[in-house]
């Protein structure tokens, strides 16, 4: 198609470093996607929003170390504002709960799909954005909201023809933790920083872990008791550590009781590993994670009843998770699920002479009229080869 | 719903000057006018695409004073680069063509729904971002391609219950201006700051327009020249003014026939005072616009057979048009258009007692399953107002 020569030097075709195009093939995949993640939102009643892809940075600045803040894709804005390309969407959502503030009739339970972006200086060939499904229940303070969660993220498995053999979701409870620190009688200032630290024990050597903990002041012995509780996978284990009286354990209990409701038990393990690596999480906390461990995790959640209070609002039940468009790709691929996606076309329009070309015309624009996919062809010199 | 009190300020509840939140009344009427760009769109066969939110800047830098290159939302990377939040889409997409290269069978036919961004220093209370409808037909030279591409857009307006007694879709061709600059022997060079310049007489008065002209050695005759131009709503004047043999007669006579074929003749009028505000336009233009006057343009484009030769790429036939999500839904207002969008319930389900809340997870699961939006009632305390 090209008639002329070329007028300046080539400009970079890539895409910037960490992001992505998408042509053709790649968008009908990731449109077959977002329809699954709307489809399951919407039998679960689930109603979207969105929100802006630039935020003000003082939505993210928290102080607990998370990797989140540190890899903030931050810059200052013409006017002098500080402002951040979201890497995250439930700090929107908590902002607009409270912009809304008495209007609104609680629960809310929304959903939303939204590209999210990091910034890292290392040139480890990550990407910078991705996308990600989120689903939160707003005023609902018992575990029944984290149930609908955990179903709805089961939903989306099943319709994707990945079952429980492939895929498992990991469940604790923050308040396990919270326990653990009480009895060593840790500053509740350190919960969030503990947990932050915690959470990268998969990643770093323990012994770096300790350190970290040692940093802000643990006590030796809470840090061996921090590192043993996270080991635990039985209710019975947990009760002996914290008792069976305790928050954490009724509230897991009751989970697990209304999963078999929903008959998606098969899919959960109770795992005290689970923590998060988010600073807001209060309460219950989930991961979801391929059986074969070759995956990072597939989408990761929990209860944020702290929140909307930490923006100045008052406390306010929430919880929800984030499902990212990349690790469910890797493990469709992985499982052979992934369907092809071909470009559908019902009917093609050409005329064989110039002098149909007008009428070729009208046949198209009647043809679509009645819902017919239409490629009308424009081109010159195009042979038949169909 | 709250418990406690507010731990910390409030943080600023408004969305970053100029951007939306999008809370679910107003996102699902963006996503019903998505729904009929991409209907449209398919009922055309052309493909979805999508390009990164962050582009480099030199995709953008061109030198014509073109409104949109002035108010880029650029910045500096963490790593310098220079980069913007795109302003536009058919830079990216053009991008995209020159990296596929050799790999891809013209004609390509592409749509797009994204969001661009600018940034003015001015506080009229203008958005920073909106999402723009892209479809663009790659590799034809014919006005073949912009009858296909004004077609759509009017099968979208007919969708949407909008006549032609509502909107008009000024045409024009740039070959137009063209022809004058020749006529008074103006250098090639000048030919697309000439467009940029005259695309703003319906915003400034006239002698700035001139003046502005003058600055780029536009001599005072070739000035008159061209005003003379724009004020041409025939073919008969375009005739006698440019000749009957002149290029630009020919392609609008080409495409006004085309028209007819297609059924669309009453939605099209030649206008040669449509120019566009975009440097990189070499031949057909449009813009449509409401029969009553009272709003912004609320779709443009045009041929661009030269925008991938000056990215290094070899000369690319190609056309496409931008069609905004504000305009079109202040028309649909005004016209008592726009339908309300209601959140949409199949079943209720609620546990009547506690005990029963388990089995209510099970019936709100079965229904679900069997394509149900189930509603599951999960807070405490909420009464049967059914």
């Amino acid at each position: 198609m090209s008639t002329k020569g070329s007028m300046g030097s080539q400009i970079v075709t890539d895409p910037p470093k960490g992001t992505r195009d998408f042509p053709p093939e790649d968008m009908r995949m990731r449109t077959w996607l977002f329809n699954n993640f709307r489809e399951v939102s919407r039998l679960f009643s689930f109603e979207e929003v969105d929100f802006p892809m630039v935020e003000s940075e003082e939505l993210y600045t928290r102080k607990a170390g998370e990797e989140i803040v540190g890899q903030l894709y931050n810059f200052e804005d013409k006017g002098g504002r500080k402002v951040a390309l979201r890497p995250e969407l439930t700090p929107s959502l908590a902002r607009l709960v409270l912009q809304k503030g008495k209007a609104q009739v609680f629960p809310l339970k929304w959903f939303a799909i939204g590209q999210c972006w990091r910034y890292e200086n290392m040139t480890r060939g990550r990407r910078r954005e991705h996308y990600q499904w989120n689903m939160d229940i707003i005023g609902v303070p018992g575990v029944e909201a984290e149930a609908e969660l955990l179903a709805a993220i089961v939903m989306f498995f099943e319709r994707l023809g990945i079952t429980s053999k492939d895929v498992g979701i990991k469940v604790s409870n923050r308040k396990v933790l919270q326990a653990v620190l009480e009895k060593y009688e840790i500053q509740a200032d350190n919960f969030a920083p503990v947990c932050v630290i915690v959470d990268k024990l998969d990643k770093l050597p323990r012994d770096v872990i300790e350190s970290e903990l040692a940093k802000i002041n643990v006590p030796s012995e809470a840090i061996d008791g921090i590192l043993k509780a996270l080991t635990l996978q039985s209710f019975d284990d947990l009760e002996a550590l914290i008792g069976a009286e305790s928050g954490a354990v009724g509230e897991l209990k009751q989970l697990f009781a209304l999963a078999e409701g929903y008959g998606i038990q098969d899919w959960l393990q109770f795992d005290a590993s689970v923590v998060r690596g988010l600073a807001y999480y209060t309460g219950t906390v989930f991961e979801g994670f391929d059986k074969d461990r070759k995956l990072r995790a597939i989408c990761g959640g929990g209860r944020y009843d702290r929140l909307l209070s930490t923006y100045g609002g008052l406390d306010t039940p929430a919880c929800g998770f984030g499902f990212g468009d990349a690790v469910i790709v890797e493990l469709l691929k992985e499982k052979k699920l992934l369907p092809k996606f071909p470009h559908v076309v019902d009917d093609v329009v050409m005329a064989l002479e110039d002098s149909l070309k007008i009428k070729a015309a009208g046949v198209a624009a009647q043809l679509r009229k009645s819902g017919r996919v239409v490629e009308l062809v424009i081109e010159k010199g195009k042979k038949m080869r169909w």
